[in-house]
Order: structure tokens, then C-alpha cells, then sequence
């Protein structure tokens, strides 16, 4: 597929500075696809997404992102040529060195999906990928809530749970590429059976939006709780501080003491100050302070402070902008001498 | 203080080649201090210790070691020269940069101890010194059972636990040189109650040497086993495997069972492939061997290797040897111009 330029976008070419450049950054999910046009400091020019519900096919998602990328350069007015680098967050285990999409979870069940050439081939740029969560923690490490941090962990708290982690001030995938996908951690309050493959981990059978919601029906009934029994994580959070609600409360109690635990533990694994609370579930404000108050209840040792993401939604996306960039300043670097 | 080299050292100084040289390595214990001179290839040539109990003095410490030196030189026909760098492990938090040790346990209770400059003075060459555990790890993965890994992590299972990380082929110390302080780590079946200063941790109270002690005072009882109430760690181990002691079993069980909970959760975070086990008590074949069997029933996912340490007693002075020689390599290629 050749991405067909809009006139009006080629008739802008003169306002490109030369030396100047955009990037693009792309934040795949398993029922939405985001994506943005930034300029060479990272701000975001324009916005764009679409649906991926049902689009199991990784040449169906890259047609999806060249409808993407030609909506965003006809909006800003800018051509084809002002792009110099893309990059994309996979939710899913991603071999960042081999630009190969490891494995995603169920929704979208791609095995080995060579997403870096995919993209480069249709966009004719240099593209990089990782995965979603380890670009949410990039983009906060360079433009967010953990600027200047040598050492933090970003926690994505949404259907289910998994980590970003930075350490040294880079992002540590480690040696099979699965570092921070703690969804499985077990801690007190987590059931202590195996879970089976595709099955939530214990840690997010309790902490994860998806278990929340489990563990509300589960417990639910009429004489505990005046509200419905089908109820979101983050509307049984909102009775919780809200409404009062007695069950709410004990929800959000037992989520917090399970999330505080996996956060203590990490704290004591990696000696890491600071863990910032990102996804649909964790940037709910009643989360992260019932977590905080259950960690300083916890230990007298150096806590780790637990702080709300500052991108929220935009975490993913600011991530593989930045990504997008540090490959564009490389290929730029390495053809200095030209 | 300034060492004196025997006579007869000095007699054997031509025997040295130019351009060769020797190291020190130390292990400094909360009871003892093991100390090895060693050549450049790492090889040991000769060792030595002496006892630090009741010595909470750093320079008293110090002065030990000069006698060891003094000793193991002696010993080798070797004089004072032949030596080119020192490097010490001490049981306690160690700042590596500023060569500091900040914290030990109640056993020695030094406070920001100079480590590096005390040695330095005493010996008049070039030292540096780490935590024990992570020397340890060091050891491990030069000359042990972690030779080649890029990532994995050395569980020192004594009175307490504490582990050593090694990620990227590095050791990982952390933003507060705490990385891998885990004795406080939060497992099912260990007390979710936080534990005082200076108290051991939740997971040592199950799975360290004293807290097995203490679980078999606890459950301990005529009618469950024939076997005394004052039993060490390893002597429980041994009464579970050898006599079939029903509540010995039942010890072992829980001790490796809570290991298996803290290696579960330290693979998933890290994504690491090997957990190297050492340390008085995790060197009992029979905690090893438990703790495989239980990590295998728990998870259908990609688990990690276990295996007991190649070194034993010997990684934490193993890795002091090798650092010591990095220190020495660092020093002469610096000197290389001259």
C-alpha cells in the first residue's frame, strides 16, 4: 500500500524548515488504536484514532495506521516527507531488538508479528516498537511524572496489571522480554492457585479492573450495598468515596492493600523510590490514595512514593513519540557525515 | 598503622614477574572474616580468617585484616608489592560509589563506615568494597553457577535472606543501594504485619534460618515429633529428608513454598531465567530441591532454573577476588601511557 498524499498537504511542503522533522506515535490497544503527529520537540500537532475491535490481522492494524498518518498530515497541513520516524506501543510481549511482536493477550492473539518492518515498509520511515506499558513509563521518564528519576516503575492498572519499569534511567525489558508483567505476582489476598494460561494472574484477580468487578459481584448482595450489581472498577470507586457505600469501600480497601503489597515488594526488589499510577483503573485519584496510606501504614523502613501518572491517557502515546525521536535523532546522527 | 612485611617476604620478591600481581579478597561476616589472597587469573592462593565477634569497630576490623594480609603473604613467599588492589564485602547496606558502608545489622551496627578509605590507608593500595550478597552474585556469575547469564538473581538464604542482582551482565544496586533487601518481602503464608526495625522480615521470619528455628520452636510439640526443640535450620532439613520427621516435613515444606513465592515474583518483575541459592541454609540440597518442585506445580508459564550455588562458603570471597582484579585492571590501564 502507497500512502497517497492529500494535494492540499503537498502545496505545504514550503512551510517544512529544512532540518526540521515530525514523528509519529502510535499507542495500539486491543479495542482502539491511537496515534499523533509530533513535532521535533514532541508536542503533539495532531490526534487520531480508531477501532481495533475485532481486527485480529496485523496488516489490517498497519492499513488502519496509514489511514491514521494520512489524516493527521492532511490536518496539519504537512507532506508525507516531513515524517522521519514512527513508533508504536503493542500490548504484548515485544522484542524491541528483533522489532518482532512476541505475543499479545487473547483480544488480539498475535504470535510473532513482525511489527517494526511492517511499519517501516508501509511508511517508508524508520519505525521502532515496544511494548504499551514500557512506553507509558517512557513517556512519563521523559515528559511526565518521573522526570530526572533514575530508577521508578510505572504500574498500568486497567482490565488487567502490568509494569514499566526504568532502571538506570532506561527501560529494562530483561532477558525474555516479560520484565513487569506482574499480573501473576502472588501476595496475601491474591488466591494462591495457579492460574491458567489467559486467565487473569492472581495479583490482578484482586487489583485489576476486570477482578474488581469480579470481586463486586462476588461479594454483592442486597443487604450490603444499595447499588447495582454490574458495576465498573472505577464507578464502584466513585461509591466508595462518593456515596459512602459500605461495599465500595471494602472493594477499594482490599484493591489498595493487594496493589500496596506488589508495590512494596518491587520497592524492596529494586530499591526504586518512586512508582507512578497510570491506566484507566489506576489514575482513579481513590486508588492511589488508599494505596499511599496503606503503604505508610506498612513499614518503618524508606518508603517508595506512589504518585498519579501526569500524561494519563497520553502516557502510551508520549512514549512512542519520544521512541519516535530518539530513532529519528539516530539516523539523523548517523548520516552527519554526508 | 603500617604493615610490616616479614623478612622472609621480602627475600621472595625477584620470584615476582614484572607486570604480574596479586589480589585480596574479603568477606567481612557479623561473626567472622574470611580473607583470601588470590592471583590473576582469580585462582586462590592462599586463605584465612579470624573472628569479628564483639568487634563492632570498623578500624579494629581493619586491623584483622592487616593481620590476614600479613599472614597469607607470609604464607605465599610473597611480599607486600605483589599486591595490586583489595576488595571487601560487608553485611550491610554499601554505597559503592563513595565506598561507604551505611548500614549493618545490629551484629556490627556501623553507621557510614569509610570502608574503602580505612582500607586503602591500612593497605596502601587501591580497594573497593560492596554488599556481601551482591559479591556474592558477582562471584556467581564470573566463576559460578550464573557464568554467561545476563540476568539472574543470588538468594543468600542464612539467618535472614537478602538477594543479589545481576541484570544487563551488572550489578543492579538500586537508587538507595538497597536493590534486593527482600528479607521484608510479602508472600502468602508470611505475617502481613509490618515488622519493627531491626525485627526480621516477613519473608525471612518463614523461609530464613532463624525464622525456621523459630517456626519449629512454635509448632513444636511431644506428640508430633520425637525430635528436640532446639534445632538448627539445617538440622530440621536433614531430620526431613533422613528420619521422614513428620513436622520437620512439614517445616521444609512451608520454608520452601514461601522461597517459591519470593522467586515466582522476583522472575516476573526481573524476567529473569536463574536463581542461584546459597547461604548456610539455602545450600541444604533439600530446600533446593523442594523449592524446584514447588516453582514447577505453579505455574504453566516459562518458570525459572534453580540451582544451588557453584561456589558455596566461597562465592562472597570469590567475588571480592573479582572485583579486586577489576580494580586492578582499571588502575593499570589508566597507568598504560605512562
Amino acid at each position: 500500500m502507497v500512502l497517497q498524499p492529500h494535494p492540499a498537504a503537498i502545496a505545504q511542503e514550503p512551510l517544512i524548515e529544512s532540518g526540521d522533522g515530525h514523528v509519529i506515535g502510535i499507542d495500539i490497544g486491543g479495542t482502539s488504536l491511537r496515534l499523533a503527529l509530533a513535532d521535533s520537540s514532541g508536542s503533539i500537532v495532531a490526534k487520531w484514532s480508531g477501532s481495533t475491535a475485532g481486527t485480529c490481522d496485523a496488516r489490517a492494524v498497519v492499513e488502519l495506521i496509514l489511514r491514521g498518518v494520512d489524516q493527521v498530515l492532511r490536518e496539519s497541513c504537512l507532506p508525507h516527507s516531513a515524517l522521519r520516524a514512527v513508533a508504536a506501543g503493542a500490548p504484548g510481549i515485544t522484542d524491541v531488538d528483533a522489532g518482532v511482536v512476541i505475543a499479545t493477550s487473547y483480544l488480539m492473539g498475535w504470535r510473532n508479528v513482525p511489527l517494526r518492518s511492517l511499519l517501516e515498509s508501509a511508511l517508508g520511515i524508520p519505525a521502532a516498537i515496544d511494548n504499551d506499558v514500557n512506553l507509558a513509563a517512557l513517556g512519563e521518564s521523559r515528559a511526565g511524572a518521573a522526570i530526572g528519576i533514575r530508577d521508578f516503575v510505572f504500574l498500568a492498572v486497567g482490565t488487567g496489571i502490568g509494569a514499566g519499569i526504568v532502571l538506570n534511567s532506561a527501560l529494562f525489558h530483561g532477558t525474555k522480554w516479560t520484565a513487569g508483567e506482574i499480573g501473576y505476582m502472588v501476595v496475601p489476598g491474591a488466591t494462591e492457585e495457579p492460574a491458567e494460561r489467559d486467565q487473569p494472574g492472581a495479583l490482578e484477580s484482586v487489583a485489576g479492573g476486570e477482578g474488581i468487578k469480579n470481586e463486586w459481584r462476588r461479594m454483592w448482595s442486597k443487604d450490603k450495598t444499595a447499588l447495582p450489581r454490574d458495576l465498573s472498577a472505577t464507578e464502584i470507586f466513585d461509591s466508595a468515596v462518593n456515596d459512602g457505600d459500605p461495599l465500595a469501600q471494602i472493594i477499594l480497601q482490599q484493591s489498595a492493600r493487594t496493589l500496596a503489597y506488589a508495590i512494596y515488594n518491587m520497592s524492596l526488589i529494586l530499591s526504586c523510590p518512586l512508582f507512578v499510577l497510570g491506566g484507566s483503573v489506576g489514575l482513579h485519584p481513590a486508588l492511589c490514595s488508599a494505596t499511599h496510606t496503606i503503604l505508610q501504614q506498612r513499614s518503618a523502613r524508606s518508603l517508595p512514593q506512589v504518585k498519579p501518572s501526569a500524561l494519563g491517557i497520553d502516557a502510551q502515546i508520549t512514549g512512542a513519540i519520544r521512541l519516535a525521536l530518539d530513532v529519528a535523532l539516530a539516523r539523523s546522527e548517523r548520516n552527519l557525515p554526508k
